[in-house]
């Protein structure tokens, strides 16, 4: 760290800005079950994800289906230049934290790969998919499974 | 379709190349209880893909892995402009064509949403997950379900 000083240190505020780290949830998840009508789990979701988001440069956006709907609830994160995850079974109370940590880990991932060590639990076993970023031509990686 | 001639209509190729459209094959997927240095059948799947995008102006690459593991094989297709969509339980020998097909038909959706009317039964049933366009905001679309 020679030679570096603070203000040459991004934040993790800085960094999700500048790649553009995304948390969509989807608001029309809701338990099976549950009856039309009643208040959909996936909008308290997106709501405490907003919350967690509070000036960490995050962008959470509302999105009506992600199509996960057998394993709801549902959310996915972006950034440029890495690759698109889609989690499910996430619960309104517990994971809005862990979203907006994860969508950190991403924008700071130099190799666009979001990080098996160290990423929050519920990203582990709750991950559905993933997607290669936009630049994508043919790589060498794997997910990691410890 | 007054005062429009031939040359004013975009072919399928034009539109597919315009937009980008990609199929991402896992060439990793293999069936549960494959020893692991079998033939992936994912890749059979990719070489079939590419063989069926020939002059469809669609491209289509060779990915590791696209943690769909539990529901393989898998797929993802992608345009500009336009939702991704992930796809599971695919078969080498008969969904090639699908696939591409699909692209197609992503790439001339104006809504970027790939239709469920027309939609090839595969990708009806083999329905993973979707994630919106990178300029995405807030929209008002779901997913149709006839």
């Amino acid at each position: 760290m020679q030679g570096v000083t603070l203000t040459d240190i991004e934040t993790d505020e800085d960094v999700a800005a500048r790649t553009g780290a995304t948390v969509y949830v989807c608001i029309t998840c809701r338990r099976p079950g549950d009856p039309e009508d009643a208040p959909r789990p996936g909008l308290a979701l997106a709501r405490a994800t907003a919350e967690a988001a509070e000036g960490t440069g995050v962008a959470v956006c509302q999105v009506e289906c992600l199509a996960n709907c057998s394993r709801s609830l549902s959310a996915a994160m972006r950034c440029d230049g890495a690759w698109t995850y889609v989690f499910g079974g996430l619960e309104p109370e517990r994971d809005a934290e862990s979203l907006i940590e994860g969508a950190q880990l991403l924008a700071r991932a130099e190799d666009g790969l979001l990080p098996w060590r160290g990423r929050p639990e519920v990203l582990k076993r709750g991950l559905i998919a993933r997607v290669p970023p936009l630049d994508f031509a043919k790589e060498d990686f794997k997910e990691e499974t410890e």
